[in-house]
């Protein structure tokens, strides 16, 4: 019997960005977007929690060394978000909307191909202390 | 492909409230609720977490206007527990033990007809640093 | 030298209380204290650091045992204010307002008699997520 | 219509472990395990949290009464794993990795069989701030 | 004897901001402020703690309306912060560096008019999980 | 006029260590330390607040570069404790109870003769969630 295990590592980042439909009025973000359309941008201390599932290995009682998906996390995320302008830093955001939906979607994309040990299961990232958004690669069927 | 993300909002209300079963006599009631049972009441700062889940749209990268779903829970939650008696002040506690399993299932009702963009995953209800109830919607077999 | 340090304990409980003051109308107490005033009550999950100071003993490393610290908080305000009505089941709150700052100074009045190791250097109260009081045993010269 | 709700309750203690494999040289556990390898042993502060999930009852508005889940997680958990050495003074973690995923599947097997009123849905156990580990009782199929 | 108590109202704010002195070159911002002096922004939730100093009223157990206080902070320093560029945006901090030493003096000399019941006493400052600045009106003797 | 500002910068690390005095029985320490006393140890997570006071500068905004006080905490402290066993591997601690206390008084000599900008103020360590210690560099006069 192999058991399934789920085990989760916490990253943080910092930046800035700004929720702005390039294809609207001013007016019109500002309706939708309120105070997150300001031009100068704010920004965020962002939590991001990487999870993965698996059956530990006997040997080492790990499902994947957290060390290791420390590094993937990283030098594939961390590294591209941290202190940096989602809307113009980072070319994988890059003509989408700077949502942390759609930021918690690239995360999981960046991050799939590089989990070898057990299965990418969860994206979840913090944005305030009021809000988050989790993403467990799941598709809507039509 | 349509993506299924998860999105949560935090809210937080105060209120008083106590474990007592007026069937049973004030012996039995002490008996099983312990200290909770305090005819003076007692209470906490409760903490909501509530779960929506759908695609998010290209237009505003959102499931659901997060300013939208504060306002929906603040109106027909907060606004109605907060600084309240949950035995004494909440119709729709009325008759049923002020449980936070109670509490969690009534503020999924009181939300699930507000909720149009996406649909209403989880109410999670923290009591205490020490406890927390979660509801999906489920209901069990029998 | 004998070195100077300080050391905390948190403990926590659970009450019901309400801002009210009797000398006043309904409408005035409502006027000041907003839905703190509710006469059915509110309560909150109260979070207790006390700070006590002195200098380490070279036997144990410790200006006062953290576990006696613990049973002093317990015997001597814990159990006097958890899952308890401020208002009404709390004999030396009786007669003043139940505010966070007059309860501060309530907990320090009952444990200074008790702290024979060390000094009591401070109460700090939490009441939400979002306030606390300190009380260090300062007057104000007039 | 019986509706299905979870509780959750958390517990902590505090112990000390270290990762190494018997079976290897000091210099692969190094390798392998880092500082974790250490063999004076080091320590963490562990926060556990116990989920049930179950129908409440109409009489208490409880799935099950959390004074006796924590007297449940108390006695077959915190009290062996509490101010101890994991590796040494664990009779079911000997002969085992002491990972955090082979403690969640210890304590998994140590409190099923005292869960009497709902089930056992999920142990989740905090190692640090970064990381934690979840077992929710799955196997992987072959 | 009028005692003197400590009361400290939390709140938040959200913005980005940059650490670059325009008298230096690009590459000495860089030498010093590291990834901090990117030209693009970055951001962070910012926690405020206020506290004000004082005795007690008789008749509300208060030092300050902590209402009041909340609607003051409000009013002079988060409707002016948060979803802001504190370099661009914010008039008292123009022709500053934006780091939190400065804004935590500059939120102080915003808050100190404004506060007509007690006294202020400590502006706290978290810029992120790990660190923060206090500032309570002290000037060093020279 | 120059103004004395505080900047606290947060670093932790996870070590083992027991509460046991040499120079007494087995017994007797059981009896003043209960559980602390455990000869395979136990351990804990510790959070470690460093304080620096100062005037900021006007070309930096800092009083002291918080990466450089980072440097500072781990060359000194943190390197030397971070997976270790208190009692046995830190050539400063040996000799003396493992004490919190004397664990901070310890932090506060390793780092005073290495800060060079502002001044050591403060070093406060969280042992559990229910306990910290601080030290100011305060004798007792006698």
């Amino acid at each position: 019997m192999k058991r399934l295990v789920y085990i989760t590592r916490k990253e943080h980042f910092n930046a800035a960005h700004k929720l702005f439909n390039p294809a609207w009025s001013k007016e019109d973000n500002e309706a939708v977007f309120g105070r997150c359309a300001n031009e100068n941008w704010h920004g965020h201390n962002f939590d991001l929690y990487v999870t993965i599932k698996g059956n530990p290995s006997e040997d080492t009682g790990f499902i994947m060394d957290l060390k290791k998906l420390r590094d993937v996390i990283n030098e594939h995320v961390i590294e591209q978000l941290d202190h940096r302008n989602i809307n113009m830093d980072v070319p994988w955001m890059s003509g989408k909307m700077a949502s942390i939906e759609n930021l918690a979607m690239g995360i999981w994309d960046q991050l799939v191909p590089h989990i070898h040990h057990g299965q990418l299961h969860c994206v979840k990232l913090w944005e305030t202390h009021n809000n988050y958004v989790e993403y467990f690669g799941e598709t809507l069927e039509e």
